[in-house]
Order: structure tokens, then sequence, then C-alpha cells
């Protein structure tokens, strides 16, 4: 009891300090360890595992719609990154630089990619001829590196996994279609799969990608009512395509450049889940990704009988969940505050009184609901319950990010909106950039997104009063 | 036909110039692209495919093993690679080095990592503190990079891919039987999956890895006599753990150093495969690992119903086995060719008057036999007949592989065999680093492993003529 209580007071609650209370979860859930490379994390093998989750379900779904793996080189060469002027603005301060190899100087810089827009490039250069050899639907699986001062575990780091599609297309129609294809992916899996609400919209001039020319976006709201970006799709016209000059013959013989896409979603979202869905408790993980769906956890195990039967329940149920046994020594309360922490959805009691009776108990993550089960319905009503688990924390997301959105109409109510509550505010906006950045200055938010789902909250733009072209999501952000 | 022609001829065959029919074979099959960064390659969608099915492999068997993937960052500073002296000798002339973030110089290099013993090693410091800790079982999937002056796609290059399993125990007698293990494993899979027979041994200390007390290989003959080290694994004793400090309290409270092991295999046994099965038609792909195994191409496909019956296959097929449909427009002949230099093991042959048959015609990649299958009983046949072209494979290589090994008893005998006889050459062995030199030296060869099969083929060392402490196999490598 002592160690469990030990172990629950070292979790700062939210209320105090947010900043605090997740960095004591990536640590005490074991997500991840910091390492001798600053900004670098060591990705430890729970986390690793829910990122397994995350990848196998959105590459199942990258190769269903038609997509390819590939890898590219981990170096760009600095001529090769400076091809695209914008991209290299935007990249070339935040890269690590290789300027030795062995013991020689190199002729030519390379950096660690940022991101691989150049590399596809170059080499959708050589591959890409005719007007048959599109589109081409390649993605790779890899880290990135960009120099960050300032960084936090899986929210902020030098080094981060992601995935990078990177499409070329016959005509503009088509990569906008995948643009957008690809967005509903990110949106439906962080609905469906993380029970992540999230706002679709097309992102300002000022906050897209370098060198795109339009960035789609999932804003998601944390618990302390900040933004964070869970996944983006560019579209990028053929501004690439034509700076490093890739060309194809159409099907009238003319020379064209292809249109292109990229998109990516990365170990952010880690991050994402563990601030929308966590407690004071720790970690609360969605089902779908969970690397533990089920703990078992046997109750007096030193009772005849009572490890075999945990040992035989979790063998039975192990074909349809990611299921555990804890056998070890600690004691029940021990176990029931580290399950938690881990954010395992359901525990499954099983003891002495429960086998006499043919039934066990769940227990679930969410809300300490306990529930009887007969053990001749065990699959089912495990189903059943991580179905449940998974909509009350969409709905306790949805819920609070509703209650956390507000909308403004004029400059001072954004201030005192921005300062007094966090969260989200809707307001309407002109289009222009000077606006916009008399809001980050005067109200310290920045423009979320454009969302697809226009609301009229006004008439005119919430800076400068002149005729509003849309409204827009503002709000501090990670 | 013309094209068809035209691909074949562009092989060049392997007894012209054995060299560039590897090159053409992986540009041709479309495994891979030069990139612009020097030693570094593009893996194309077909060669990727391949790599994930490996990994796939072995990520499964590892897991059934105990084993946990993690992520360890991509950067070693320069400080924690020197903390181990024969490892930081070995490694640090052939590394890449990151000497600049952003526009400001690092004041600690970082080397992009070409290995990640030190960092597994600092981050074990941390966790590791009793014996209930151990066994630690980690691996990690990513690329490292070495800086190779000469480079060849998928046998040496800048940048390469592999897995990097470490692990830590309490015993060096667990930590032995963990290395052995492994090896193990890799054996199984290169001889079972791959068709690739391999002999098992010990690295002679020369040949070791740097920083191990004892590395072991799994090593195959190639077309062309030459050896490749397709999968090694490695015991440290606690001489890393000493160096960076890890410790564990043990069953008796003593403080204690914990045993190493690390095992790798890599994209290089993708130039196994090619090297092993390629033939001057193109690759032959094992059929546990072929991105395709089965091509279903319609003959006279414009007949009416034959494309729907080979759509009607595919789909009956798919659950069971990896297929696709070529439906193009090329001819027959085309298509033939273009799968064979892909390598895939089986062509499904279906046209009209096969349909009337109720039949279709599997075509092995391996000897072009046809064979005539009633479509009821289209599975279980394909199963039988893709384990024979395993079979097939393995038989061709084992027996290759022994028509080319030779024996040895002096040195002029071995001068002369291995100028004169391409393969592998067993001779006896004093065991002094002296004569292994000399041995290269005069007759250009290298010690490949000291077999754990032993055979007694003298009794007195080929060089030096003392008496001989083991049998050796030695030749020319890649």
């Amino acid at each position: 009891m002592a160690e469990q209580k030990k172990m629950v007071e070292a979790i700062t609650p939210m209320e105090e300090d947010f900043a605090q209370w997740y960095t004591d979860i990536v640590k005490k859930a074991e997500l991840m360890d910091y390492s001798s490379v600053r900004g670098c994390m060591v990705i430890e093998p729970y986390g690793f595992a829910l990122w397994e989750n995350i990848q196998h379900f959105l590459d199942t779904r990258f190769k269903e719609l038609g997509h390819e793996n590939v890898a590219m080189p981990l170096f760009i060469p600095e001529s090769l990154l400076q091809r695209e002027k914008d991209h290299v603005e935007g990249f070339a301060p935040e890269v690590a630089w290789v300027t030795m190899g062995g013991s020689e100087q190199l002729e030519e810089r390379l950096c660690v990619r940022p991101t691989s827009e150049t590399l596809f490039c170059d080499h959708y250069a050589k591959v890409i001829h005719s007007w048959r050899d599109l589109p081409k639907l390649y993605n790779q699986w890899c880290s990135v590196v960009r120099w960050e001062k300032t960084t936090r575990p899986f929210l902020r780091s030098v080094e981060f996994y992601w995935q990078e599609g990177h499409t070329m297309h016959e005509t503009a129609e088509e990569a906008k279609a995948e643009t957008e294809r690809m967005l509903n992916v990110y949106a439906g899996f962080c609905e469906q799969q993380l029970a992540i609400p999230v706002i679709k919209g097309r992102k300002t001039d000022k906050e897209k990608f370098a060198g795109a020319e339009a960035t789609y976006t999932i804003e998601a709201m944390m618990h302390d009512g900040k933004a964070l970006q869970s996944g983006t799709s560019h579209y990028f016209g053929d501004g690439f395509a034509r700076a490093f000059n890739v060309t194809f013959q159409g099907r009238d013989n003319s020379i064209n450049y292809p249109h292109q896409t990229s998109w990516g979603m990365s170990t952010r979202i880690i991050g994402g889940i563990i601030m929308t869905h966590g407690d004071n408790n720790g970690l609360v993980l969605p089902p779908a990704v969970a690397p533990v769906q089920v703990v078992v956890l046997p109750v007096a195990q030193h009772k005849p009988g009572v490890l075999d039967k945990a040992y035989e329940l979790r063998d039975r149920l192990k074909g349809s969940f990611r299921v555990k046994v804890d056998d070890g020594e600690q004691s029940p309360g021990w176990k029931f505050a580290q399950y938690e922490m881990k954010g395992v959805p359901l525990r499954l009691e099983i003891g002495p009184k429960d086998m006499e009776k043919g039934q066990c108990v769940l227990v679930r993550r969410t809300d300490r609901e306990k529930i009887f089960v007969p053990l001749d319905q065990l699959e089912a009503r495990i189903a059943e319950q991580l179905d449940i688990v998974r909509q009350q924390m969409y709905d306790r997301a949805l819920e609070r990010r509703e209650s956390m959105t507000y909308a403004a109409g004029t400059l001072e109510e954004m201030k005192r909106t921005a300062d007094e509550k966090p969260g989200f505010i809707k307001a309407m906006w002109c289009g222009e950039l000077a606006c916009e950045e008399k809001l980050k200055e005067v109200a310290g938010v920045s423009s979320r997104c454009i969302p697809f789902e226009q609301e009229k909250v006004g008439d005119v733009c919430v800076c400068c009063g002149r005729p509003a072209k849309s409204m827009v999501y503002w709000g501090k952000a990670y």
C-alpha cells in the first residue's frame, strides 16, 4: 500500500502544473526516457509498442489506398535543399549539418533530412516520364531532425518519428483530391481509433508549410485548452516539380509538370493522446492502439487454482485482444495504480470467489466502473466494454472542447477571452496577414485553421473591422 | 516481342561480368535507384516490399522470443562514442560528423550512429538497477551510417537499414545462450525462408566486431564463389557495462556488471538473395519473402470472360498468397520476361482454352516447368509449387556451395586454389594472427569463420606448419 501511495502521489496534478503533469506521465508510464543527446528521445518499449500500433493502422490504410513504402536517404546535399526557394528559407535555419566524413571535410555539406520533399522530387525526376507513370503514391516511415532550441518529449524534439507521404499526379484536381483524402484518413484515425475529436481546415498562408500552395490540418484541443496540430496534408501545385524539373509526357504528347502532395503524422500524436485523455492517475489509452488492452490481475493469487485460471483466461483471450497477466508479487493496490498509470483500458480481476461463481470483474480505466461478467460471455463483454471506453473518451474530449470554445467579435473581446479562458476562439477574419500578426501580438493567439465547416459568428474582421472573408479558429498551440 | 528481347538482352550475363550483372538486376528489377547523396540508396517500392517481408518475419520471431522494440537517438555525442576504447577505434574512422545545428557550431560533435551499443549502454545504465530488471531484450529497426569510400547497392553503402538487438543479462551463461539463440534465428531464417544455406561459426579475433569478446556469423556463398557475411551475433562479456557503469544488485545483494550481446541483420541480405538465387533472366525470389508470390497473366485477354476470370482467381487467392494480376497492354512475351526479371516465384496463365477445361497453368520461375492445374485444386497446388520452388532454390545453392568448396594443406596449395577456383577453402589454422595476415597477403583470402561443425582436413596450420587448433573457412568476401 505504501508503494502504491508513493507512486500515485508522485504525479503532479494537472491543475497544479500541467507541464509537470505531462512530464510525469511520459516518464512514469515508461513511454520514453531522456537521452544524452540534447533534444533526442529514447522511446521505451511501452511507448514504442504504442507507436507500432499507430503505424500498423495507418500503414494498412495507406496501402489499401494504393500507396507504396520506399526509403529515401537520410541526408540532403545543401544544393538540393536550396533548389526550392521558399522551402530552403523555411527549413535551413533549423537543420543539422554533416560537414565531415571520417577525418575528411566534405566538399558539400549534407543536412540531416528535416522533411524529404527535395529527395522525393530528385527521385521522381528520374522515374516519371509519361502519364502512364502517374500517379506515384509513395510513403516512408522514418525519423527526421529539426534543430529546435526548446524541446519536450513527443511534442517538440530534435529527432522525431513520422511517416511522410509524397505523391505526384497528372492533374491538379487529382492532387487536390489526394490532399483531401489523406487529411480525411488522419481525421478518421484520430476520431475513430484515438477517440480525439479534431477540427479539419486549411492553414492561413502564414502558417502553411514552407513551399506549399495550401496546407490542410486537423487541430485537436488538449486538456489545458491549447491546440495540437495533429496531422497535415499539403498541396504543392507544380512548384517543386518545376524547381526539380520533374516532367511527363501527357496523353496529348505535350510535356507537363505533375502536381504534388505530401502529408504526415508523427510521434507528436502520442503527446496528443496523453494530453487529450490522461488524468491525475496517469495515462488513458484508446483501446485501438493500447499495447495492452486487458490486464488480467489474479486476486489472492496464492490460493489454489487462481494463477492457473488467470493464465487460462489470457490464453483464451490472446487471439482476440492484446492481453497480459501480471502475476508479480506486488500488492493488488500497487498493481491497480500501476496499470492505471499505464492507461490500460480494462482491468480483469479474477479471484477464488469469482471462480466459484464462474465470473470475473472488468474495471474500466475511464470511470473505474466494475462490471461482473460470466466467464462464458467474456469475449463479447470485453469487446463491448472496450467500445464503451472509447466512446466515453471521445465524448469527454468533445464535451470539453465544446465547453472551452468561445466566440469573439472585437479585438478587445478576443484579448480578454484569450487571457482569461483557455481554449479555442472562433472569430471572423479579413484574410490579411497584418491582422493575423496583430492578433498574435495583442491577444497572444495564432490562427489554428480556417475550418471546412464555416460558421458565421459576425460580419467583420475581429481585428480591423473590414468585411470578413472567413471564420477562423484561434488559440494558443503546442 | 522487340520490347521483350530488348529487355532480356539488356542484362549482362553473369559469366561475362558478375558485378555488372548484379547492378543490372538491382536496377531492372526496380529494387533501388541511386540518389544524389553519395553512397546512399533510394529503396524503391519493390525492394522495400521485399525488406518489409524480411522485417515482418524477423520481428515476429524476435517478439516470440521476448524481445521488445525501442528507438534510440540517431546521434551519438563524440564523448559517448569514445567511452569504450576498442569500439571507438573500430568505428571513428568511418562515421559522419554533425558539427553544426542551424547556423551554430556545436560545442561537441555528434556522429550519425554507425551502430548503437553506446546509446543502449547509456540508457541501460539508467534503467537497470536490480537482477529483477534483467534480462533486458531490446531491438531497434533503423538505418545506420558508415562513411565507406566504395559503395555497392545493398552490399556496402554509406547508409543502410538493419535491426540491431541489444540485450543485457544477469550471467555470462545467459548472455552466451542469447548470442547463440539469435545466430540460430538468423541461420534458420536464411535456410528456411530465404533458401540460402549458411555456415555457422565464430569469427577470428581479427575479424570480430570492435569491442566484442566473440563474434558469431553465418556465411553464405554467392554465385561467384565469394562469401557474404549474412548476419552476426556478438557476445560482449561485461566490457561495455564496465565502460558505461551499468551495474545491478544481484540476488545476494552484491553489485555486479551485466553481460551483454548484440546481433544484427541488414539490407545486405537483399544482395545475398540476388547473388545466391538470381540468374541471367533476373531475380529469383524465395517465396516466403517475395512481394508477389503468384502473378496472374491472362492469355488472350481481349477474349470474353478472360479478364474477369483472372480477377476472380486473384480475389480467390489473395487471402492465402501475395498475388497480382497484370492486365496491362503489353504482349505476353514482354510480361513473361518482366516477371522473370522481378523474380516472381510462380506465374499463373489463364486463357480461353484453360477456362473451357477448368484449369490453369502454373510456371515455376526456377525451371520454367509448366504444371496444368484443375482450378478446384488451385490453392493446394500453388502451396505445393511454392514449396518446390523453395526446395529447388535451396538445393541448387547448397550443391553449388559444395562443388565450390575445396581443402588446402599447404600455403602453396591455398594460393593456387584461391587463384584458380572461386569458392571456399577449408584449411587448418594454428590460431595466430600472423598466419591469418600472411594468408591474406599471399593468397588474398580472409578467414570467413571457424565453423561450429569442425572437420579435420589436416594436422598442421596451412601457413606455418605448427600444430593446428581448428579448421577455418577461407575465401574472398563482399
